[in-house]
């Protein structure tokens, strides 16, 4: 693409930068900030900076926060004896999405990954430990992606606590709703029949 | 959404006020954004603020541009007594994409649109005529958008600039490369029947 402005092309650059932001994408999003006056730019600016710099990550379960600890680790109303363990936040906001889950959480920050080189020791594994031996925890929900690296750190981890009086368990794979059995690939299909479910628990209660 | 931080709503709300951007794209941004350091938010900032903050428009053909008179205006290797005139400067760098037109340009930012509200006064008329009149002007190139208010600008400026001896084009409307007959309208179609050219101009030669 061939700009009439170095200024445009290096603001059409750091859009392009975002993931699934391509180069027509960009100068759609820098022509919306042209049609609007300078304060706009600059109030977005801000945000983003200001979110950036004064986010923190609770001490307790290292889900992003304002805070030292996070909202739902401050929540006395919330069930503490049970952890729900989440890859990444965005994981935690889909869980609370649903409002069907009162515990709390514990980010890893990552899964295992021999492939990319990702140990146990790069996630935060230890501070989870620390949590089953010293807040009185009795249930442990491995809500991680059904991938390989999902699997293999829900392997990993089943097995490092397997000695602490903890119920491990992990949410429930299975054909979704609204799915079509034709389409589903035949692991999952595998999965569902081999764990299948007494009429009277079909709907969750 | 229920977001676990403030900072990080407040965040997602600056990306999702971008038009075709929702708040499930702009989180997807914002968690780009805390995956890298401090410093690749604040180069973000910086280049879309100083971008907005700099940029300016052309005196002469109002497209945007880092100076007083962009880089098109001041191209001494360019035809300057054909004006393109265009709604916007995105459309300058469609047709700079191409590769296939030498003269200058005319931004008149935005089109006459009855409904909305927008007279001629409020586009970049005058400024138009005074070139015609002062810079030797022999042809206008009309290469708006085919649309009601396209049609309409278009109509209104060859009446207006009609005692001017200068030479009025439209850009050729018709099928598009690789369109199929049986899916174009019919406004379209009969516009392309109306407008049929000669077998030795078909490809452009």
């Amino acid at each position: 693409m061939i700009f009439p402005s170095k200024l445009i092309e290096d603001a059409v650059g750091a859009f392009a930068q975002f993931p699934g932001i391509g180069k027509k994408t960009a100068l759609r999003l820098v022509m919306h900030l042209l049609q609007n006056d300078t304060e706009t730019t600059k109030n977005f600016a801000e945000t983003l900076l200001k979110m950036r710099q004064n986010i923190k990550h609770c001490n307790n379960c290292h889900n992003v926060s304002d805070n030292d600890i996070c909202s739902i680790c401050n929540n006395d109303f919330r069930d503490h004896h049970t952890i729900c363990v989440v890859e990444n936040f965005r994981d935690i906001l889909a869980i609370e999405q649903t409002q069907q889950y009162n515990g709390v959480y514990h980010v890893l920050e990552g899964l295992i990954s021999p492939l990319d080189g990702i140990g146990p020791e790069q996630l935060k594994i230890e501070t989870l430990e620390n949590r089953i031996k010293n807040q009185e925890i009795t249930e442990i929900i491995m809500a991680l992606n059904p991938t390989i690296d999902g699997d293999t750190t829900i392997f990993y981890l089943s097995k490092k606590f397997k000695d602490y009086p903890i119920k491990i368990t992990t949410i429930s794979r299975g054909i979704a709703f609204g799915g079509e059995l034709e389409y589903v690939d035949e692991i999952t299909l595998a999965r569902s029949i081999h764990a299948r479910l007494p009429y009277e628990n079909y709907l969750g209660k």
